[in-house]
């Protein structure tokens, strides 16, 4: 078993099977990282709202690796335990035009900057704090398929599934597309709800490690994990939670009216903006399927934890 | 404030907001019911998988009530305090051919029954254990539209909405559509998981008692609740969760797969048959809409809760 620090200066930005590996490992091999945040500079705690119309969407998820894992062979399934996840300083979330659940109502692109030095929690306002809750937003190993990809769209290879319970402990299997897995992650976020309604977690720089380990022939269709943290959620306290739901035949628009729905609330309970509201529900509030069963109608729900309102 | 305990004769199977209320309450009033389960006594601990390809669809959902809340009017919102929730000491779940969310999968009736008689946990298997948290699966108001509605569908009415945190110390809020409200519920779970995906919680007869109050003027588009339990599900404990995920460009079609996946590990690592890990899936596992913004591919993920297996 060794421990490696991969060099910072050690990334990329697009999905390929045919990278160089930046490091080779064995299994039980342990990986200290560090990566930007997801625009690899090109916001900082300075940047305004008109900034996020001018990113260079090339330069967008610069992850650390790829990592080759010796002995990984197509049909075994990479696992990866999450050792350790710690946010910088300082993150941000925002509207990006065009991009997010609520693309149609958001035109206009907007900032929000978070303090994360205290390491535990981030305000939004004085009275409004958010315990943190840290995960790499992409965790993946190399498509089977030749070529550049992308990033952003996820895929069975893993990649960008923004799942936000992957914390420190859990353990994430993916399947093995080619030899070696060629593993990469990075796209940290200091906290997420489910969903990532606004398409932004609270996005930062963060240092992580991870063990490697292969389970030969497990021949899983999709990335599956393992989680550990209790309660799952760290806004999961005795205050509780205020839901909005809203009900009808389409997932994705109930998925909307839900958020929408809560935007609503922000603004009428605690005086927040549309904007500010949105970014909130991205960093904390999540979406739930209640029910996909009572046709022709189905339930989204969406949960905003009361502990943030302090 | 009075207290009332509503006639366990006094039920009626179909939304219509000219039923003649059961009883009429004010504001601060509770009342206490009892209901028989969904199928209103078609379905009893001697059923047999056949036999739930028999039963009477307009004897499904005998609903407590309608109750009259004194002032109510369309606008307001009716707010239902959830004050206890006491299973009888059978429940059963199972496969009604046609519905559910893998109706494709799953052709054969199919019947589990469950002990509900400690009060706090039920069993599939004897290393199985799943603690028990009971809600309503129905409550709502009458819809405003006239005519007899079949309850299987929610609405913005409330309804049959299955969502698995109306537990005790939870208030649900209601968009009153006709004068007095005339709120009824019942369609009792001992325990479900987000989504019912196989279309039956574990269906029990119950005894509850909710606490009613006015919003005036509230003007809410759809239900909207407060939970309060800590933690959110009585399942999150230090054991962890397995999920699986399903990573594609429909909401639908991704749940469909990830209950897919847990049903197939469920096999593997537990030895369950299909439909009974059907069952049980629809008895304790989320759905999550882990991200749906990094098109075109969204993840669905499907939690397994650990503490179950003992």
């Amino acid at each position: 078993m060794a421990e490696y620090r991969l060099d910072p200066n050690q990334y990329h930005f697009k999905w390929n099977n045919k990278l160089e590996p930046a490091l080779t490992v064995g299994e039980g091999d342990v990986v200290h990282c560090w990566t930007r945040e997801v625009t690899n500079g090109q916001v900082t705690p300075d940047s305004k709202a008109e900034d996020l119309t001018q990113i260079d969407f090339d330069q967008l998820y610069p992850l650390a690796g790829p990592v080759y894992v010796a002995g990984a062979e197509p049909g075994d399934a990479l696992e990866v335990e999450v050792l350790s996840l710690k946010p910088d300083d300082w993150g941000w979330n925002g509207i990006l035009p065009g991009l997010g659940l609520l693309a149609d109502d958001f035109s206009e692109p907007y900032i929000k900057h978070w303090d994360l030095s205290d390491g535990k929690t981030t305000r939004l306002r004085d009275d409004i704090v958010i315990p943190l809750q840290p995960f790499c937003g992409t965790m993946g190993v190399a498509p089977a398929e030749d070529g550049e990809h992308f990033v952003l769209p996820p895929g069975d290879f893993g990649g960008n599934m923004d799942i936000r319970h992957l914390n420190e402990g859990a353990t994430l299997l993916l399947p093995v597309q080619v030899k070696g897995a060629l593993f990469s992650a990075g796209d940290c976020h200091a906290v997420q709800g489910d969903g990532e309604v606004c398409v932004t977690g609270v996005e930062c720089p963060m240092s992580f490690s991870l063990r490697f380990n292969l389970r030969k022939g497990a021949n899983i269709p999709a990335p599956q994990f393992i989680t550990k943290r209790s309660p799952l959620s760290v806004h999961d306290t005795g205050d509780g939670y205020f839901a909005t739901t809203a009900v009808g035949p389409d997932l994705m628009e109930n998925s909307k009216n839900a958020v929408r729905r809560m935007i609503e609330w922000l603004g009428k309970e605690h005086g927040l903006q549309p904007e500010e509201a949105y970014c909130l529900c991205s960093a904390v509030g999540d979406l739930k399927i209640s029910e996909i069963v009572d046709q022709p109608n189905w339930i989204v729900s969406f949960y905003m934890p009361l502990c943030i309102f302090t």
